[in-house]
């Protein structure tokens, strides 16, 4: 009999294939003690393993920069230089020669050891260094026992992955022609299985469970991402029910992908432009075929992560310039470095703040290391002739910030042109509302910037004064709250007097139960995830803008999220 | 010729007086080696200055109690334990022992491995306990050296104090007939000291720097905490003129003083409240020197600080009925437990947060530790009718948290009921805002609260996104801010439209830039330290509500603090 186990939709779609159970598990190892002659021949048995190890990692490199770009291929360059670091591989010979043991027990101690310190810093990024280490070794322990690593890359025909979780390395290998989707026991709609899944649109849900690990290769599975089911050795009546909703799912989105060459029209005819966020040149195939009308935020501070020095003005000049051509005309919004706060750079070193998302983060930090901050500004001036360039302001609080910010541009600016270098003279200057002391000033900022672009992350959280990463206060976390919706409202209201325009770049944008208030509410740009715009640019031309801003108006007076919740419900059933 | 100093007024007044020199800084000693027959006789001269200073902690835990009731000697009690601690006073022992060294470099040695442990801590507390072990380990060196602590209990002639800085010890001994003021080289204006000083009415600089040091016991200086300067061997015109200013300065004070009988009227006749902020039974005396119009909050988390376990019902409930008495049926707002952020509890073991002013803390962790917010609620429902008690919630940001902080308060009134234990019919209850979603939000909740106490001190940190202890953002306190306005506003006028009454209980409330803008915008109740009330009577004596509710009108169209502090400036030159 079938057997359903539940986990969170981590990203939408339905898949019917063998299950084929993947994982790097290795047992505990047995400490063995060996003879004084023996361990120069373990030595080399570990020395052996460690290139075998070596010689996947590189081809798996190769195989990732072909198949996915330069950037995705990084992560194993660290891994290679992992195993040149004396820390782990050093370290275990010395064990073996030391201590007179086997090279399974000796790895094993030192990576335990390597992964504890690791795991015990403060520093994120180190932090998942801990995974980086975990992965290598165990790929090194695979050769030793003679087991090595399987690979995601090697699927012969269609299968549904399962596995306990899915690491960078994994999911950069898998092989999407046979990988129809996946379900992992642990993870989180925000963790980088999931994420990535999104990204690559494939059908996936996370955390269902230990239970995962008693599914065989083999078996016949329904992944069904969209409730977040996974149905292990389905009926017969089970898999032509599924059938069904797979080939009703597939149309839809067949359906969605014709609106990709349309515009965003409301159903009373109001023309919007909906947008995607991006945070890598290697996003912009998505926003391409999903017909996104723009790129509503580039997040720029990715370019700055996992490498060991600051861009160069050069580098970044070439980035920016390679999205903006190929957005063609299209509108491209960048913002500048947001630093700081959940996100650290290792090679830029911060004090240690006690609540960093109140701390020195994102144009405050730009402010104060100019010499960042001006970098960033000539490698976005000079590129901004090859498109529509907009340039985003994070963090706002106070008009003294955004007229320093566009001093400094504006300095820069003046020099290139002396340079003789070409600046278009066209670039709108926009900032993020994501403080609500921005949001309650808007009307004084309107009259200084060519747009804004609401920040809902961030607003929501110091709106309620709750951390968005912390579990404990994660009721607080409400987009449709009265108190956000008003915000909002006052936000869209001052650009409008002022004949600007706003825009979103939240996770809220792409919601489709936020979306017809914020087209009532006046919203003119929303920027989502590639894969929300077509769904919403189908959703708004169900919607009348007229008809919302009537019920938008009802909203705002309500006094809490669950009022407005029922009430967008409500509404919506007789559209 | 006279030398001028100037630090940061940290406490109002003048004063004139001979310096008297306070300090503990010892020398760094030096590294001896003792003959092997000589560590008995090293161990023994040790444990006679552990003795000694033993002796004298005890007389001044004492003294203190006597002076300054049992709370303020209770850190006396932490100075003796510390000298009963194996960590320093055994281990001590054992280095001059083992390495065969004199006992004053054993000690030195120690003392910096303990402080250096705690200095590392994230917990506040434990930062704070490494002074403390500095100040006993300093007064046993004292001892070893042949030269004991000098105490400010021992003055004999009127002086100002000079000194490094003032630990808790030294203030809780100085005395007020002959200690006229103090200024310390380090410190800022929320220093230990500076707090000290401003409950004692004591005029004080802080942070004069190393200079300081230079000064003679005896020398004749002028204290001006008016404008933060020293005057060292001042000259007999500076003398004389000073004598003036001084003079000047308490017929001030005096004629203020007449004010502690009136009432709080604004010059159009509106009747105010001008309450003090507590945060102990100790400090009701000021309150009631100053005729406070009622207490405005109690901060009842001191009573769960500087201890080892939680108060008991019973503990609590004495005091709350203690303040209730002794305010005599004027209003007692008491705030519920506001915990976590920057005040933890070394016994209530949190998990550690990575924003924790944005996190579980004050009334949220009450909701998810509800037994001991019911502990509290049942000692303020039974203290109730000992006078006129008000019940404020903290860090409120949705309706549902209202909601169910009530149903608590109502299930434990109930209870008590039940029991034959009368409790008042007539308590206020009100929430705090200092979040900007209850701001925002404040129409709903003022439907189901009795009154509103606006926190400035959270609620500029969340508006602006900037945390208050964080010197980086430190710009971005902005109390002025038209943003900051505008929400006390919307505050204001929902309260008004449901017939409640709002106060203000942060630095704000007290602030003579503030006042004008407040009483205009129509807050009620404005409460402040003890020490501002008075000087606020007489401002919002000389204060048309009328007038100011014009100018409060213009200062909220404007776009930033400073032009709001130029408005207020302007308007009150004709008054």
């Amino acid at each position: 009999m079938a057997k359903i186990l539940t986990g969170i939709a981590a990203s939408p779609g339905i898949a019917i294939a063998k299950a084929f159970r993947f994982g790097h598990a290795a047992p505990t190892p047995e400490r063995k003690t060996i003879a004084d002659s023996e361990t120069e021949a373990e030595a080399a048995r570990f020395r052996e393993a460690v290139r075998l190890a070596q010689g996947e990692i590189e081809e798996i490199r190769a195989q990732t920069e072909r198949r996915l770009g330069a950037q995705k291929a990084e992560i194993f360059e660290a891994h290679l230089m992992l195993l040149e670091d004396p820390d782990l591989v050093d370290v275990t010979l010395d064990k073996i020669a030391e201590e007179k043991i086997n090279a399974e027990y000796a790895l094993y101690e030192v990576t335990n050891a390597v992964v504890d310190m690791l795991q015990e810093m403060e520093d994120e990024l180190l932090r998942e260094r801990a995974a980086d280490v975990k992965d290598v070794s165990g790929r090194v322990m695979g050769h030793l026992i003679g087991q090595p690593y399987a690979s995601l890359s090697g699927l012969s025909e269609e299968s549904v992955v399962i596995a306990e979780d899915l690491t960078p390395s994994d999911t950069a290998q898998l092989d999407l022609e046979y990988a129809l989707g996946f379900a992992t026991a642990v993870g989180s709609r925000t963790s980088h299985s999931a994420i990535m899944a999104r990204s690559l649109e494939l059908p996936a849900i996370v955390g269902i469970g230990a239970e995962a690990a008693s599914i065989p290769t083999g078996t016949v599975v329904i992944l069904d991402a969209a409730e977040g089911k996974l149905i292990v050795d389905p009926s017969e009546e089970e898999l032509r029910e599924y059938r069904g909703k797979k080939a009703a799912y597939e149309e839809r989105r067949a359906k969605l992908k014709q609106l990709s060459g349309q515009p965003s029209v409301s159903a009373d005819g109001v023309r919007l432009e909906l947008a995607a966020n991006i945070g890598s040149v290697e996003d912009l195939a998505k926003v391409l075929e999903n017909g996104a009308d723009g790129v509503g935020l580039f997040r720029t501070e990715f370019l700055y992560m996992g490498r060991s020095s600051f861009p160069s003005e050069e580098e970044q000049y070439r980035i920016y310039k390679h999205v903006l051509e190929k957005m063609n005309g299209k509108r491209v919004v960048i913002r500048t470095l947001d630093i700081g706060g959940d996100k650290e750079l290792p090679y830029l070193e911060l004090p240690k703040e006690s609540n960093p998302f109140l701390g020195l983060r994102a144009l405050r930090l730009c402010l104060d290391r100019q010499d960042l901050f001006r970098t960033q500004l000539r490698a976005l001036l000079r590129a901004s002739t090859a498109g529509k360039l907009n340039v985003m302001f994070p963090m706002i609080a106070v008009l003294s910030e955004l007229r320093e910010a566009k001093r400094i541009m504006e300095e820069e600016r003046e020099k290139l042109l002396r340079e003789g270098t070409p600046v278009s003279d066209s670039i709108e200057v926009g900032m993020m509302i994501e403080i609500p002391a921005a949001a309650l000033n808007a009307d004084s900022f309107a009259k200084e910037v060519d747009f804004f672009s609401i920040g809902t992350n961030d607003l929501i959280q110091y709106t309620m004064a709750a951390d968005r990463m912390n579990e404990a206060v994660a009721y607080l976390y409400q987009p449709y709250h009265p108190s956000i919706l008003r915000l909002i409202g006052m936000v869209i209201r001052a650009a409008n007097r002022a004949g600007k325009w706003t825009g979103m770049c939240g996770e809220m944008a792409g919601d489709p139960t936020a979306i017809p208030l914020l087209l009532g509410m006046g919203l003119n740009e929303f920027s989502m995830s590639a894969g929300s715009v077509l769904p919403a640019r189908e959703l708004v031309g169900q919607l009348s803008k007229r008809e919302w801003a009537a019920f938008a108006e009802e909203a705002l007076a309500m006094g809490s999220q669950e009022e407005v919740k029922q009430f967008v419900e409500d509404k919506r059933r007789f559209d």
